[in-house]
């Protein structure tokens, strides 16, 4: 019983309801001012939906931004989906909560990281970058978890200025 | 509208949320195996009820343990209530989530840190110590915020051995 309270859990848990939240304000009244987000996934996480060509192109992780241009954002228990433009062509996204792996507002410096897991491991521990100079963290562990395609975002607090 | 997204706000009401989520688990099956927690907070917080011996003694902050002796643990929405044994009389004590500064359980190495702020000022940022040969960091803003009689806990990580 020495775990039976599984605080990596509800930690993680927690922090990917934050995420649910703030995409839940995009969804309902627009991002406003410097407000985007920087949202990475696992590609190959069940439940994700997108287009092939993307699958292929990211077959790990994939980057996705919600700034000027995302319609359909809609916000569900256990997904989102929404819609961008890949070369011009609209295409529907469909992505578990589960699957987040980082989460970043550039806009006001904040980031979380949710660390890549197994299907049947436990439930990953997120780390949260809170004043630190940091950065994308690497994990010994993943090796094969190379982010694909996403793009460094410079974080180092996300404090109110 | 540059700080629309609190996310400050947003991670220090998720990261509440999970002490009570653990205190309701522990209200509702007990405490088991070695879990115990510390739990730190504001004495001069509005809506915090304790003896008037224990405030004087502690006008800033104070630690309470939860781990054999304690009883009649209630879990509501904007606070809790437990009685704990002082000097061997039973005393009664009414604790807002909203004036927790500290929980800690030892047993698993984890805890969290929410920072002191005065009523005026906007929600605290919460500090998530995960991974850190960590411990009671300081606060170079909070002076008068002397920690009184909290026991320092050694935390370094949280993760399942």
């Amino acid at each position: 019983m020495k775990n039976w309270l599984r605080y990596d859990e509800m930690v993680d848990e927690a922090l990917r309801g934050v995420v649910k939240q703030a995409l839940k304000e995009a969804a309902t009244k627009g991002l406003h001012g410097d407000h985007h987000f920087y949202i990475s996934f696992q590609t190959h996480k069940p439940g994700v939906v997108i287009p092939k060509y993307l699958y292929s192109k990211y077959p790990e992780e994939m980057t996705i931004v919600l700034q000027h241009q995302f319609w359909d954002l809609k916000i569900g228990d256990i997904e989102f989906s929404v819609t961008l433009s890949f070369n011009g062509k609209p295409e529907q996204l469909i992505i578990p909560w589960q699957a987040l792996t980082n989460f970043a507002d550039p806009s006001v410096k904040f980031a979380l990281q949710f660390e890549a897991v197994e299907e049947d491991l436990p439930a990953a521990v997120p780390e949260l970058l809170l004043e630190q100079p940091a950065v994308a963290q690497s994990d010994p562990d993943a090796d094969d978890q190379k982010p694909t395609g996403a793009e460094i975002v410079a974080l180092d607090q996300f404090r109110k200025k």
